[in-house]
């Protein structure tokens, strides 16, 4: 018998116990369900952080039911939603993008229902805590095998909100890449591939520069891990989800670079 | 089948390794149970939070054991316990007014057991860490269906020690109330309800000037949610536990106020 | 049935997705498992803070598989390993010494596997999160039942990396002992033992006199837990893994003293 698991990732933080009533109301609901935290350590709304980490990390999940709660519009006007992807995995949450990413890499929405109204909600529905009243039960009855058409009335999925990121550019000498993520070492993620980088004429190994958004260059490698480059040395790697990304053995690449997330960053053969 | 449900709340924070070894004995002694960690992030030593914060949360739970471990007399004299509510929920942790505010929205304790000398602790007993070697094993026995009785001395019920709260007053011209909770964010949750707040002449959707501990005096709005009120904004609202609350949209409105925990904050229609 | 048991413990924190991709991974492969997490909060990269913990904490442990990480050198040359104890623990980490104190409290090593290839790792083994795409894969692989033999290939127990330790020294006048391990609330535990206290002529109660790694002497009490001594006093005290220790009621021991990682102190009858 296979256990019905629900992955959950959120800005919610762990100090407070918004995350541990969410999980209770959940077992409250489907006793059997499993729940995977992934994490609650998302930036406090910041959409994009959220959309990123969910879909990196969904390929390493059982299919499931997967609850993402970064709602800085909670209370107003966004809808919340869940969605069914083409592999089969159901998403939960609200409907401002933080869902897009993860559903576009998992083949696209093939079903879509609007859960605002969902008469699985907790009532009276607090309007500063949707993830315990909304997404938490409706995620939970979906667990136990409720059909999505069941848990909110059906909507169009070309009409669910989306997220614009930046585009890494090849140029004649070198990328142009955008800081997308910067995590608690202070190692950035960008929006460039390997393939990005290895036409813009670099080669892992090989000397880089790279261009800070304040102008100075900056010497570096192209490196395949931390430990190819002495302590305190920058390197551009792949990170773990397969994007370049910028670092500093053993250091934070964010503060020697002064990035900020959106930044611009050129990296050059040299 | 039903699954046992331990929920466990502490202050023991997530950086050492005391929630994981306590998680670890229970499971060593009740193989089925389930954990649901409310949150192990309430401030060192503060009883009261913790209380306020297994009260809320509790009417969430599934009916189970129920472990909590805000303990700042570990080691001395306090009295460890092991209780039974009127709707059938048990409760263990020290008998310092940490468990009294669940207990008694729980319709009030209907049995008490001392469990210092409990046969089920864990032997030899740190000084340090009842939560491993006393509440742990004992919730994990209980978890088990250990009858209350079994796993420590009958105690009183009238002899437990309580917890003493502010209260909030209706004044001809307001509401005069007192921070009960801080939370991460700094929104300031208040011992007043809507209902006194509504006495005193308020009005959700009305202006209202909020008197800070200080003496000065600012402005805010009785809104439904920070979506209502503009960023930076004041507001008055009530809070995910139905308890008022002063927030500030995008902002920490206890360090705007310069709130801390018990002052006072008078609340008036303006 | 027995239910499978993985601990886990790492210096990944828990405000990015690393350690719940890693759940993820282990349900995707043996879904039955139940995960505890010992702690993510082991100080970066600190090999031996990471392994007092690991073996604080296994005896409080169900007997199963114990995943451990801080990886310092994860991409570079270290080995991966999963070893079997005298008392049928399986522990799997990198080897760097993480697991040799809990191998050793365990009755030592009785079978080692070197995994880096194993056929288990998720391909491509991402050169910077072998905690996701080898040992995680491999330690849910033994949880399921593969035999130790079959997740890599054999090597030598006595090649293992180990870790060396201070060791305190019993002296005419008193004990020399090392800073150990510093906890989040400053507390530091020390290399000495109870028993070595006693030899050296100190009481349970009495006064101590407390030498600060820069010469200045501290006043203190020997004595069973903080509840024993006034707020703010200084005590000697033996913590819940039943070594000595170093605490201020209601402070900070590590920053009164000015102690490090290492650094020494004198411990005298006074």
């Amino acid at each position: 018998v296979s256990i019905p698991t629900i992955t959950f990732l959120s800005d919610y933080g762990l100090k407070d116990d918004f995350v541990g009533v969410c999980h209770a109301v959940i077992l409250s609901i489907c006793q059997a369900a499993r729940v995977i935290d992934l994490t609650h350590g998302i930036p406090r709304q910041d959409i994009r952080a959220g959309a990123l980490s969910l879909s990196g990390a969904l390929p390493y999940t059982p299919v499931g039911v997967h609850l993402a709660v970064v709602d800085p519009g909670v209370g107003a006007h966004r809808r919340a939603i869940a969605l069914k992807s083409a592999d089969q995995r159901i998403l939960v949450g609200p409907d401002n993008g933080l869902l897009s990413l993860a559903a576009a890499s998992c083949g696209g929405v093939v079903e879509a229902v609007e859960i605002s109204d969902s008469r699985f909600r907790l009532e009276p529905v607090a309007a500063t805590f949707h993830g315990r009243d909304v997404f938490a039960p409706v995620a939970a009855h979906l667990a136990r095998g409720t059909p999505l058409a069941d848990v909110g009335r059906p909507c169009d999925p070309s009409t669910l909100v989306g997220l614009s990121l930046p585009a890494a550019r090849v140029e004649p000498d070198g990328v142009t890449a955008h800081a997308l993520y910067i995590d608690t070492f202070g190692n950035v993620a960008l929006d460039a591939s390997h393939d990005q980088l290895v036409r813009s004429g670099l080669k892992l190994g090989a000397p880089v520069e790279i261009e800070a958004p304040g102008g100075e260059r900056h010497p570096g490698v192209y490196a395949r891990t931390f430990a190819d480059v002495p302590a305190a040395a920058l390197l551009v790697y792949q990170d773990s989800y397969r994007r370049l990304a910028v670092a500093v053995s053993h250091g934070d690449a964010a503060a020697r670079l002064g990035v900020g997330i959106d930044d611009e960053l050129r990296i050059r053969p040299k």
